[in-house]
């Protein structure tokens, strides 16, 4: 047996692998590689110009993640490539793309080249609203047994709001769609030659419950045509998560240059392996990913449906238990739109002076004023509410500006409302009878420490920070491990090879206290916006929508 | 007779003096002198910090206005001093000043000059609410009579508040203040030796209403030394608006080189002296100032109480007639926060680049988006509500972020923000019975095309532009002129000096129809937050007030 794993974790901008050690989890070497189109958003490569809310990505961008970082991580590590037993993935969900039947993007052929539908649809592309809102209507009135399991509403951003979407915006590419697959499985057809399904995006994104895929008759409801998607999501075996999907192929193994016929793990979703990274895959452990949006992870032994939570699904983290996924569609995105679109000069030079990144001069600056002292209050959907509202045709809110309002006071508000949004959530569950025993938080924020304190404030609970610095990657590479047949299972190969706790950040009780004044103003801003107090983010965003169309 | 009168506009961050013709109000020269303290808001100069909210001047400041702006304008003008038969000056209001009885100020007091209390309160001084609040619930239980010709609330801009915080915060300083003058009162007798007060002034900030200011009792209720305020603000005459105060002394004609003994016209505030530049005093004709907050000026024949307008005074803006004002208290002040504290540094080097103001940058990329195609909404409160709300504890707020928003779209949102609260005062106004025929603007933000088009479409009527470079300097020349003798009245003078319209901008009925829609939006946000559907701006300011109090 070799020494081995690999693990490549797609991401939104950039794709990263690691080469782990399958005794204890050690990673050897890493490598990055920032995809050439990034989020397309604007207009296609050398194509048209996109409406308001779309997100795309370009395949081939991946495809160049497993040609050059999986290489660059086997060499940053100096071992042996024989030494590899197995290669797992993850990407981001519901990250999903239109291929022919022998799994050639649509975007691939020149003949839809220029037609945005047939293009990958990234996660945060959000112009389907309208659709999940009818989707969401028909599954209410007619009683669908599958919508409690996802909180009562589905979003824009999965599987069957996107497709609908495609359907009735480019029809001949819904035709020519034989498959309707997410990134993830793409990928892992590209590594081992099978097309495969992986149970926990087809549980999570695409519907799946109790065995079964929506009905025929409840999608001919939404569009005549729309029955024909189940032949394009259901081709091939389905998958548990950290199964053997095949083996590398000889074309994979010259990409990659890993030995071929080595395991290829199913493919997942980038948050869920985390929960093996952090060890949190027992129940009551919630994992925190934050970073561009957060998600937020957890088994449980029992179905709880949970109001507002993005799904519970069983087998959907690990085999034999229920898993339940929430999240924020916007947190690090919010943040980076204020650095790009709101900071001022001033503050960016003041920070080349000082050397430092803007984000930790804000930082910096934010840190010791008295909680509420700035006066301001934000709704953290800048990107829409993925829980507990799922409504993406949401938008943020700022209130109590005043001419003496400063940057990092706003920057503040921005990182606490954040915190607002996720103590929300965690709230959800344990309302609905879902205890948070233990939270760790991992992903690319956690190098921000007035973040995380302000997260255990807002939270009033420790937060332990995960220390890897790859944590998704770590992740696909403990299902490599388990594909290749190192552990029985992911609980057991987490256990072994997952990461410890960096640091843990203990509530002070009397930040905490003042937050929990703050939190109570939040709440009754969320619910006036976002649960009909007032239609108006609704009738904003519709009127950018209507200014925006493309004709 | 001489052919020259001389006008002294003192304003927020500096002074400006004109020479102007007596027969036609033709400008013959102007200067220009900013203040070197400006607007004192951090700390005391080589004093004390100041809690937030406050805003002081330094009374020197003042004076050397008139010991430089207006000897350069004579010379500008380049026409012989002894020609020039009046002055007139006006100053922003309520601007507030503790004084000796011989009219020394505390603040130049060395044993009071290290006391923030014994400093002029700017209008934009926003501390004393919580007095403001007091004053409102008393004279409302006690059904004073006086109440509703402010509308039912009146402003902690005014005298009475910002007198009762003096004494509560400071009492000694109230103790030793034998007078509490506004500032334009304060510089006539520097330049004519007589302690004069303007009725205008009296009537919109000072609380006199029919030949009274509130009861020695009423003011007892609030404390028991406040009644002593009553002798402090009636000393010397109430003169009507131009009448003579008095001669140019031989020292502020050593200052001005004007002759000494010419006519000193009484103390007026900037908007009101606008009216008679902008030949808006005949009744129905509303003008608009728009600069760092707006002021709203009109006569009418007749009294109506106006509910949250900030007042009507009989011989207020001319005499004979009511005068009404009501305001926005944050305008320009809020678009100059924007550029300073959330514009990003790539808009300043594209300005900088196209060798343009940022503002005309920002313009120049909103102006063809269409009326809500950026998705915003913005309450215009960052410096509170003077028309209609009256409630300085107010804050600003702006809905429909999008991680696609981008600043100009902000910008706009922010200028269409105070256009909508125009609409709100205008509204008010024709709702009360004291219908607007006629709309001039003047001001320092006439300069903004955009901001011109937004107003006329928001507000669905013609937008006159008054064409003056200084228009509050010319009305106060034009009070010059009467008092002079020149004129009988300030109709007649107004008819004869005041300036004419640059331009005049017409709604645009597409526009207009879809800014209805989101005035509508602003209407429901307005009264949401503003009038009780929420207290949260007030639960946040409590919180920014609580951790910014001084000691």
């Amino acid at each position: 047996m070799g020494r081995y794993v690999v693990g490549v974790d797609f991401g939104t901008l950039s794709g990263r692998a690691v080469v782990v050690d399958v005794a204890d989890g050690a990673e050897r070497g890493s490598a990055v590689h920032a995809y050439r189109h990034g989020v397309i958003t604007e207009r296609l490569p050398g194509g048209p110009a996109l409406p308001h809310g779309w997100a795309l990505q370009d395949p081939a961008d991946h495809v160049e993640v497993l040609r050059t970082a999986v290489p660059a991580a086997v060499r940053a590590a100096g071992i042996d490539p024989a030494e590899v037993v197995g290669v797992g993935l993850d990407a981001t969900s519901c990250t999903v793309l239109p291929t022919r039947a022998d799994g050639t993007p649509l975007a691939e052929l020149p003949e839809f080249r220029a037609r945005p539908h047939a293009w990958p649809k990234l996660w945060k592309h959000h112009s389907a609203q309208r659709q999940a809102d009818r989707i969401n209507a028909l599954a209410a009135e007619r009683g669908e047994p599958w919508l409690a399991r996802y909180g009562g509403r589905v979003s824009a951003e999965w599987q069957l709001a996107k497709a609908l979407e495609v359907l009735e915006e480019d029809p001949q590419v819904f035709r020519r769609a034989d498959r309707w697959v997410e990134t993830a499985d793409w990928l892992v057809r590209r590594l081992c030659g099978n097309p495969t399904r992986n149970a926990s995006a087809a549980g999570f994104k695409g519907l799946r419950q109790d065995g079964r895929y929506p009905a025929a008759d409840f999608l001919a409801a939404l569009h005549p045509d729309l029955p024909g998607l189940l032949t394009k999501i259901d081709d091939g075996p389905l998958l548990p998560p950290a199964a053997r999907a095949g083996g590398l192929t000889a074309e994979a193994a010259g990409w990659t240059g890993l030995p071929a016929g080595i395991a290829v793990a199913a493919g997942a979703i980038d948050a869920h392996v985390t929960a093996a990274a952090a060890r949190s895959v027992a129940p009551g452990r919630m994992l925190a990913v934050l970073g561009t949006s957060t998600c937020l992870i957890m088994n449980a032994d029992t179905c709880h449906e949970v109001p507002g939570v993005c799904g519970v699904v069983e087998g959907g983290v690990t085999a034999g238990r229920w898993g339940y996924e929430a999240g924020q569609s916007g947190v690090g995105d919010i943040f980076a739109w204020y650095v790009d679109s709101a900071l001022p000069a001033s503050y960016a030079a003041e920070a080349a002076r000082r050397g430092m990144p803007v984000q930790d001069l804000l930082d910096t600056l934010a840190a010791d004023q008295p909680v509420g002292g700035h006066g301001l209050l934000a709704l953290d959907w800048h990107s829409g509410n993925r829980s507990v509202l799922m409504d993406h045709e949401l938008s943020g809110v700022l209130v109590g500006l005043t001419l003496a309002t400063r940057p990092e006071e706003i920057w503040r508000a921005l990182l606490e409302a954040t915190a607002f949004g996720a103590r929300t959530v965690v709230e959800a569950f344990e309302a609905a009878g879902v205890p948070v025993d233990e939270l760790t938080a991992a992903g690319g924020l956690t190098a921000n420490r007035l973040l995380l304190r302000i997260y255990a404030d807002v939270l009033r609970r420790p937060l332990h920070v995960l220390d890897a610095a790859h944590p998704a990657a770590l992740g696909a590479a403990i299902h490599a491990a388990v594909a290749a047949g190192a552990y029985p299972d992911v609980e057991s190969a987490s256990a072994a090879m997952g990461a410890s706790h960096r640091e843990t950040w203990h509530p002070d009780p009397a930040r905490a206290a003042a937050y929990d004044e703050l939190y109570a103003d939040y709440q009754t801003l969320h619910d006036h916006f976002g649960r009909g107090g007032t239609n108006i983010l609704h009738r904003l965003q519709a009127r950018r929508h209507h200014s925006h169309r493309t004709p």
